[in-house]
């Protein structure tokens, strides 16, 4: 039989999910079970912290449609610590249905690095993502019905900054028109809908602490501007109440498992284009009062998912990582390098070489937040050793630590290298350092990213954009951290440009003031918050067999 | 304090789901938790059925604003038979986000005849009606994506019989348009949005016996027709299999209990104008393996939802009701008798006489199906005693069975009467009937209905009937039964005919063929599909307290 990463699932040993929570040392009173194999956590029934385990931050170089396996790696790496018996847990997104129903076709790692059970959390796990869907499109169905019912907060219509969502690639609804068909069937405007991921709930709800911070967040989100221009929020709405009502299941991690048996929290899953895009603040905050040790995520390369991590999350949550691993592929060196996808089996080692510049950019970047990164170079069967000893010489040239990962085909024991580089780093002292204040100006929050992080030369304003600073400064809200929206293929806001460019200027079209999320998303090119499906879509061969087993998820 | 349902159901002991598994024999291998009080019951692995229970379904007379109490009188009956020790279980609908966003607040019955744990059953539950979402949204992705991608099947899309559906009160999304903003972005044309509760999904996993049965109803949907008119279903697009894969938990019903500990089992809930208006078929029969009696009710008054569940619901399972409650008020009465809302608190014994006529007509009604109705006076505090002898005398006088019923104040107590007439009508033997056969014409199915349930002289068809009639016949569609979407208020199809009105036809307006579900929607008057949220959503009132408890739903 050829091994999917379905299969492996499925012949995969599952244990129950109270036999986890032990492990993890959740006590069964906070423990409030979805299936035998799935359980929320009670944060509030946790016994008392005493200390905080580390962060592992797992990253990447720019991604390519080569594929790093960057969530492979994340759980491989979990594994391997589970295998020198650390205290560890690692801490995921959950998968967002559109992109599963789409291309994806799954998203919980892949091959013997992954997390169980499978299908259900690639399917509608612990409704979540529905919670926040449901909230997302009551929220806006209540500015309708306000508008439909007299208008008492003189909401303009035109400006109405809150969409509709759904947790599906869906083209034909990124623009439409609503209201129509007369008087009794509401007020005609533009609308869209998004994908429920790139919702300011999604985001809102990863970077809440408490019920309480979540509804204040909430009420804090700004959905319209008046006929004079003037913003409304959620709470002169008088909604915020319900809006946490319909998110108070959907607030509280979730307790999974890897194929070894590793604990796993799997919770919130916000964009990283758009948004921030790690799991929620409280499902780390979680695993760092369960674990010594916490892996986790971030979505897209190090100049998006890692420079939000730290800036953004790292600085809600007050902590930060305490080793930072890198992820790359040959193949996706070598498309770095200039190499078309369909050229990738070729044995190609310059092209690796040349690739290698966007690998180097990354590590300058983690190394300017006063962390020593350590690559992994995921392996593929199809590496050839030249290439491999390309990037393994470049590391030892350049003071670089790397190790070899093989988890897919290996799980744990395919990442017991790179845990052990992590471990002595995690063993050093660390002098983080943030790249900026939120008490800079916007101007030099955006320079800052685009000169340190991108490496390009500067940022150009779009007339929109400033008129948008001018706002921000108006209201006070331009003391927040940056959450760019920028193409996660290149460093420059180009998707073609891949490996290391030089020399570009960033053009910020627009400035979206995200309240209650606490940041402001800086729009670069064109940014899709509503997928489309493909061709073929990975839904064609989704099934149930005939004793009611998922089939096509891979 | 006042007592409301949220803070009697809070205050209420709930046992452990698995207790109650253990007293409806349901072994602990069948049950997957959802926390500590919801449980999915896999039907699979249940023991083999011995033996089916009888079944009492409760339905009521037209409803009126002033509202009957019907979920609170069938669960009150449930609990009554099992303080009579009783092996009794309720089966019920699950209440819709939609509404209880928007007027209700909760659908969960009422005082001490509630089920339990109320606030999740109002929320999210076990997130069966989002499943169904996302089945409906990703089919209508699917058809728009087929659309865009060069529309192999020639899919005409001035003519996509699919809507999109959220479980939501939105009239903004009713009549909206798609696709806009230019090629990247699909193929513009004309859409609206159902709440999900009216969805073709819904009505197909209420009827489906098994879930290749389901997955066979939804490849058998009509989704749109080409630009040469014929019929495309879901098996077309070949994406019947996703479909079922997203619905395999949601089709597995949900045990929860009711504030005494009766045994409920909640799933599905059709829409009771557009479609059936009864819990799962597969609900029904579980609960008929595992009690004696199973209580279950039907949406709306008998004319809808009784009709519906002999038609439909009984046929598909081969079964039929061994007893009918029918509910009815003074209140509701008075409104049939010609009384204005803000009036009923004043006594009028003469308002209920001519109020009885409805009440008269659906007696009439359920004898015609074979069956001796129970009569279930439900007593609210304000009604007057002249007022109550009122009814009782009538029913004396026309040898109908009748109790009072105070199951809000006192529970199954309050039942008690109600339960000793309905068990002596099961023991009696039955000579049910069903009014119509399958294999009748369309014109005189609708021609019973309208005559023997609604008491009208006969239909009209408009000439967009007349001309589906043709194409039903064609297809070879036609042997389907009916599924009047009809006002729930009138016995006609004019909401504002109380009472019983005579001599008036019925207009068929557009009979639309539902093959998924099995039967014909034939759409009298107008229809709301999508809900509206009114001027003080309930909403408003919904929070959560400093406990991270619910506050504002009743």
């Amino acid at each position: 039989m050829t091994f999917t990463d379905l299969s492996i699932a499925t012949n995969a040993t599952i244990l129950p999910i109270n036999e986890i929570a032990d492990k993890a040392g959740i006590p069964r009173q906070a423990l409030e079970l979805y299936g035998n194999y799935k359980a929320k956590i009670n944060v509030d029934s946790l016994p008392p912290a005493t200390k905080l385990g580390q962060v592992v931050l797992v990253t990447a170089i720019s991604p390519t449609p080569a594929g790093e396996g960057k969530s492979t790696v994340t759980v491989g790496l979990a594994d391997a610590f589970n295998q020198l018996n650390e205290s560890v847990i690692v801490a995921l997104r959950e998968p967002s249905l559109g992109p599963v129903m789409g291309v994806k076709g799954g998203a919980t790692g892949g091959g013997f690095a992954q997390v169980l059970p499978m299908e259900d959390i690639n399917l509608h796990f612990t409704g979540d993502i529905h919670a926040i869907t449901s909230a997302n499109n009551a929220l806006a169905a209540l500015i309708d019905n306000h508008l439909h019912q007299g208008n008492a907060l003189n909401i303009d219509p035109r400006r109405i900054a809150w969409k509709r969502a759904l947790d599906i690639n869906d083209r034909a609804l990124r623009q439409i028109t609503i209201g129509l068909g007369g008087p009794l069937q509401g007020v005609p405007r533009q609308d869209g809908f998004d994908i429920t991921v790139a919702s300011e709930i999604m985001a809102v709800l990863c970077l809440a602490t408490t019920l309480k911070d979540l509804k204040e967040r909430l009420a804090q989100m700004v959905i319209a501007y008046t006929y004079d221009k003037e913003p409304i929020t959620v709470r002169q709405l008088a909604v915020e109440g319900a809006l946490t009502l319909l998110l108070k299941d959907a607030f509280k991690p979730n307790l999974v498992q890897t194929i070894e048996g590793t604990p796993a929290i799997i919770h919130g899953g916000p964009f990283a284009n758009i948004a921030h895009g790690c799991n929620s603040l409280l499902a780390t905050n979680t695993a760092r009062r369960l674990a010594d040790i916490v892996i986790t995520e971030a979505g897209f390369g190090a100049d998006l998912g890692a420079e939000k991590f730290m800036h953004i999350k790292s600085r809600k949550g007050n902590f930060h990582p305490d080793a930072v691993v890198i992820v790359a592929t040959i193949r996706a060196l070598k498309m770095h390098g200039g190499v078309e996808k369909t050229e990738l089996t070729h044995p190609n080692a310059s092209a690796v070489k040349r690739g290698m510049a966007n690998l180097e950019k990354h590590v300058h970047t983690i190394r300017q937040f006063g962390i020593e990164p350590v690559i992994a170079l995921n392996r593929f069967i199809t590496d050839e050793n030249e290439e491999l000893e390309e990037v393994m010489n470049w590391a030892l040239q350049h003071g670089v630590q790397i190790a070899l990962t093989h988890v897919w085909e290996n799980g744990g024991k395919g990442g017991l290298e790179l845990a052990k580089l992590v471990k002595q780093e995690l063993a050093k002292p660390k002098n983080f350092t943030m790249l900026y204040d939120e008490t800079d100006s916007v101007e030099e929050k955006l320079r800052i990213i685009v000169q340190q992080v991108y490496g390009g030369s500067g940022i150009h304003l779009s007339d929109k954009a400033k008129k948008k600073l001018v706002e921000l400064k108006k209201y006070g809200w331009d003391a927040l951290p940056i959450c760019m929206a920028k193409t996660q293929y290149s460093l420059s806001d180009q998707p073609a440009l891949y490996g290391r460019p030089e020399g570009f200027t960033i053009t910020i079209r627009d400035i979206i003031p995200k309240l209650g999320a606490g940041f402001l998303v800086c729009l670069t090119g064109d940014i899709m918050t509503m997928p489309g499906l493909p061709k073929q879509p990975a839904a064609l061969k989704m099934d149930i067999d005939d004793d009611g087993n998922a089939v096509g998820l891979f």
